[in-house]
């Protein structure tokens, strides 16, 4: 953790590199939410464009295909005006025989000035960011089952801007825990924002075996877990797992843990519905609750750029 | 024909989306026109720019590849100082299951502007159309067999250019009518625009049997169709085609419908000879035609250009 | 060698195409690294962008696929302010049958100013040269065999920076000389600017049999090569190369050609080690020496977009 924490914040305590929700203290997570307040604004303006980034070099290393994820970097970055590369790496010299870090440092030289990565291997970015000279930006668009600390900040924003705060609220994560990096960035990201109550709903399978340590209350049955929360967050199931002995089917699923406006009964009258998309209609979610006024799915796209220009921007701005 | 109307044109009369050149009247076809005159110089300035949609987030959403009228559309909207986003569908979330209305609801939610859209079926823009929230625009950027509206515009602009006005002209248009979105939307653009006689020359199995009902004149030889007329448009003949029962063979097209300088001799003494591109040398065009004087297929490239500025910059400005 | 020289130069004997280092005098490849240094210290700035190419559009037309040099040339490209357009040659029209002719005269008319130019046929960069009207400029980014100028330039550009000047210099390319563009391009430029002596270490099979006319020293033991040298370039081995009967196999040529610290004893105390990229570590270059003190790989790089970004912008101010 210590190791996390030095790698994200330089010596005057500001952001450098974004990996990890993990390490980051209170303030810091609440400063890029204020921060991405002040962006919301601009992706509702005629001129959606800000010019704090001109100038500034981006490449997208998405080293696992990604259309939605990269397209919200690269609208954040051209709507900080950096200039904006993306790079397929699969196609690129590392097919030559180059090494990982003979690539970053082609880049380097190229005078980039942050690296947008996503891997499929845990601690990717982590790994990247140590390797990468002093002048140059890391930030973490999903690592394997690791961390994917963007998309958990957006779920705290859209949580902040519907309900004020954290402290008095109760969270309820659902589904596949065991191999979502969402989920995990999003438990410490919430931990640390200081909301009232954690849960995680999913049959035991796909539950880790540290979740207590985190303070996370664990549930396996759904009803129970939605009890008088505030907001519900949930995961999308991917097709891989239900193909093996973790789950037996789709069907299946969503007949014990799909999220229905019946179930919903259960949580606080003002519940909010969070999803990092793109939803599985009938397999995780019924369409109703998609859909319904519950449903912040949408909004979470907006705020999904808001929070990747400020991270972008505090990044950039924390240089030494 | 209604429903196409109130697609595309907001309470105030304007141009909202553009799907199709059927449904719009002779005046706002003509603004098309003559905006684009003022965006066809841009080209051949030093800095091919205007600030116009400066700001603004356009998003090329092709399901069918065809990098010629991406490249067109990518450029008309630089150089209007938009950004652009070229999403390729294929790779994206709607291989994962995501229904298309939650991919067009995901790009909304990130505040894109515009989408141009290209599709292989019928009726995908203005559905599309149909299905955005009031803040985005839709550009047809051809869909299946119905329609290909810039494509017919810039044709119409290019005519315009070189004979002033549309009310004494006789056009033909040649190639396989059937198939061809192109030629659908030059006959509703044509008609509006009011030449004195519009033909259609191709074999029987290639003429769709509507065609007296839109005053279009049908023949089957090419001499006798080719009899005065002041512009000949050429289409595209695709290769699926002919391995069908529907033609023989490149050669004996060719040979009944190909265009030589022999055959345009039958025409107006200042004939002009227009092809959407990409040209088949041999199949449905010669050579010496298509690199002759009377040959205004490049031109029709650059006021391609235009066109799309103008279209382009015409949707945004008539926001409601 | 006429023919080139008048590709390439205007009337006024300015940089019109820069498609070979080859034909060029001394005075034009001179300002040419002086350019660069004007542009070096772009890529330090804070806003890594001049405004010399507002307004242009160029177009990166990549009939062989290189993500690495692609990249420094957008980057260089979007460093100067233009438009830049990335072709997928083999996704576009040509696969439609339309010829390379139509292509390139379809990206005329849409106001292109600019292509760099990747292929794998020696030639092709003067043969779309001769084709493209007098006002759209071609930079060559590699074809076949041939040639590979911006590399070459870049490389003198990082000798100069080092040594000051080329008069006093020994300097050797070492490898398959035979197949490397690079290495002709090297020779023709170094033998332009007055190196002292130029020299070129391979096995008798990867030597071509021109050498000893263009006054280059042939050694087959590189001990014997690398002798007093100031400066060293390591070609890229080609793993095709080495299945054919050409080379016995990697070790064997790491053993008799790869750079070694222990190899480098032979040469000037100051010597620089330089290399195209993407290295083979332990096929040609031990990696104590490419991440060693006298190594300025990653710095070529860096070069390499100041020498396109100068290129670039001579070819667009030599406009007639």
């Amino acid at each position: 953790m210590t190791v996390h924490k030095n790698l994200q914040i330089n010596k005057e305590g500001r952001l450098k590199h974004f990996l990890s929700t993990e390490g980051l203290s209170r303030e810091l997570l609440t400063e890029i939410l204020d921060n991405a307040e002040n962006f919301a604004g601009v992706g509702e303006r005629a001129v959606k464009k800000v010019p704090l980034l001109r100038g500034k070099t981006i490449a997208n290393l998405f080293f696992e295909p990604s259309t939605r994820t990269r397209t919200t970097f690269e609208l954040a970055a051209k709507r900080l005006s950096a200039d904006v590369l993306n790079i397929n790496i699969e196609s690129s010299a590392t097919k030559k025989g180059e090494s990982l870090l003979d690539t970053l440092q082609t880049l380097e030289a190229m005078h980039c000035d942050m690296f947008v990565v996503r891997h499929a291997n845990s601690g990717a970015a982590h790994f990247i960011a140590s390797l990468v000279s002093s002048g140059v930006r890391i930030v973490n668009a999903g690592d394997g089952r690791h961390a994917h600390p963007t998309q958990a900040m957006l779920d705290a924003f859209t949580v902040r801007r519907h309900k004020g705060s954290f402290s008095g609220l109760k969270i309820a994560i659902v589904g596949d825990i065991m191999h979502s990096r969402v989920a995990r960035s999003e438990i410490h990201a919430f931990n640390t924002l200081g909301v009232k109550e954690l849960r995680v709903i999913a049959p035991k399978t796909l539950i880790p075996a540290y979740m207590s340590a985190l303070g996370v209350k664990v549930f396996h049955n759904i009803d129970a877990g939605l009890k008088d929360v505030d907001a519900v967050i949930m995961l999308r199931l991917q097709n891989e797992r239900m193909q093996g002995a973790l789950l037996p089917s789709a069907d299946e699923f969503f007949k014990m843990y799909g999220l229905t406006e019946k179930r919903l009964e259960n949580a606080h009258p003002d519940v909010m519905v969070l999803h990092p998309g793109p939803i599985n209609r009938g397999v995780e979610i019924d369409s109703d609750v998609a859909d319904g006024a519950r449903s912040v799915i949408l909004e979470q796209v907006s705020y999904g750029i808001a929070i990747r220009m400020a991270v972008m921007s505090m990044c950039m701005g924390g240089s030494e």
